[in-house]
């Protein structure tokens, strides 16, 4: 899990990824060629990632030799993490010295206005979770991904770090100033035609003690007529915290009564498992057995589709699609 | 409500408070004189304090030439806006050129942690509120001065500009990035004796499209033992949105329904009503009203006191009074 930045943009865009740096010791693996950085930069790479996400985000003194024998290497530097690049003294004349860049993706220079919660045209999807690294990001592009096939207009809005360098744009709404998360939402999804789509991509949980306030202003400025929740069945205490994971049903109940502040109509339309920790009929039976329990469709959008998803919208009403 | 900065300084710090200055056009009043700079200098004035809160903390550029005129007068500035002074030329010029202060009370240079839900010792009050600017700081104040008067060991603590430049320390909430919103509550308000009270101020409400997530990651911080709920009986509608007011009902559920992931004992204590806008008996009854319906005290903490809060503390044995 702490190298899901990494292991997000080696599953979503493999064809930019020409190989993976691990200090000593690491026990990441990406399946990815393990290369030096002057290695890296003769195949073609450009940038070295910061794949690290850690708990609020602190960059490891550890890491500035790597980071400077990269910028020496010839690459671009990009990171998601809460502090920046450029305030590492060692970093910011390496690439001064190199004339390379800095991307701090985790921070925007745009002056974001408070929320309104001005009813706005188009539609929204917000993945929700029982917990932080629960597959939101994951379960957000695969449900882009099942609406474009079926014909649907629809955009993946990336809220956090992992998902900026995936879609190469988007707000980390864990870092903008706290009185801003729902404004940020409005203006990183804004109004939009009426059948086209934004799936936005959740962070934390409305039940994390140290996150929840992110949540809530994410769904608040969603203004979401439609949430899936994210659920990982392995786990049993929260991220970081000594504190058990919601059921289902809670996450559930308490998204739809907070939801409707913004948006009267939201609907729980789906259910995203990671099975990755089970064997296959052990993740098929909990799928059926919970899509079962919660009258929607349960998937794991990365094994499987969530195509699944895109039928129970139709279903209710959300969306047309071609030939139904 | 605009210059609620400014009045709750004259109203909780008037010893401090030699004068105002107001711009052509200005409705607010002090009851203080007006002041030119000069002449507040000649009266002992140190600061000239911008009195001004509005939504998304901007500062006017129609300010910037009173803001110069009272550093050349021989005052230092301070601040409450999210933006900084310093990254105003004008101003950094002025202030550079006579060697005076800026203070920018909404920032912390300190690094806050991520908050971690962990049980602490010590006694917390929030004071939460059906909206924005209800009486959330003057309420918190006025209970930190009751149970002090009844010799509890209590302590107010700022979580905005106004409370940090009444209390001379704190940290504006609103202005943390959003992960750390729980996180500088836990820091803001740490571990202390069993029969500590520490009386936190709130901020937004939990029903605010703006800013619930705010006030949510407040709630979670604060883990809080007890709650006052603040209101404003002649609003309608949230302050700078077009969303109506939640009951009092509402706020008192759903903020016990979310309290308890941090604080399972949370308990609702009281209500705190701005009777400034009712007549004299119109006041009287609204509070008894109020008192009747929810089984708990309904006082005005500005023209009353919270002497009533303190003693339902006791009666539900939170506290220990002398003398019972």
């Amino acid at each position: 899990l702490a190298a899901k930045t990494a292991h997000g943009i080696a599953h979503w865009r493999p064809e930019l990824c020409v190989g993976q740096l691990r200090l000593a010791g690491c026990n990441a693996d990406l399946g990815l060629p393990d290369l030096k950085p002057e290695e890296a930069k003769a195949k073609g790479a450009q940038t070295m990632v910061i794949g690290v996400a850690n708990a609020g985000g602190v960059l490891s003194p550890a890491w500035i030799d790597s980071l400077v024998a990269a910028l020496d290497a010839g690459l671009d530097l990009a990171s998601g993490l809460h502090g920046r690049l450029a305030d590492i003294p060692a970093v910011a004349e390496a690439a001064a010295r190199h004339g390379h860049l800095l991307h701090d993706v985790r921070h925007t220079d745009q002056t974001l206005p408070t929320g309104k919660g001005t009813p706005r045209s188009g539609k929204r999807l917000l993945t929700v979770g029982t917990d932080c690294s629960v597959g939101k990001k994951f379960a957000a592009l695969a449900i882009e991904r099942a609406l474009r096939a079926r014909g649907v207009d629809a955009d993946f809005r990336a809220t956090g770090q992992t998902g900026i360098l995936i879609a190469g744009s988007g707000i980390a709404i864990d870092a903008v100033g706290a009185d801003f998360i729902a404004g940020a939402v409005e203006t990183l999804a804004p109004s939009a035609g009426k059948d086209h789509w934004d799936v936005i991509e959740g962070q934390g949980s409305l039940f994390h003690p140290s996150f929840a306030g992110v949540s809530l202003g994410l769904l608040h400025g969603a203004q979401a007529d439609a949430f899936v929740v994210c659920h990982e069945p392995t786990r049993n205490r929260m991220r970081g915290v000594d504190v058990p994971l919601p059921s289902i049903e809670a996450v559930v109940e308490t998204t739809i009564a907070l939801g409707r502040l913004t948006n009267p109509q939201i609907r729980f339309v789906g259910i995203a498992v990671n099975t990755a920790a089970l064997d296959a009929q052990a993740a098929k039976d909990r799928l059926q057995a919970l899509s079962d329990e919660y009258g929607v469709p349960a998937v794991d959008p990365v094994a499987g589709t969530a195509d699944a998803i895109v039928e129970e919208l139709a279903a209710q009403g959300l969306v047309t699609l071609d030939g139904t």
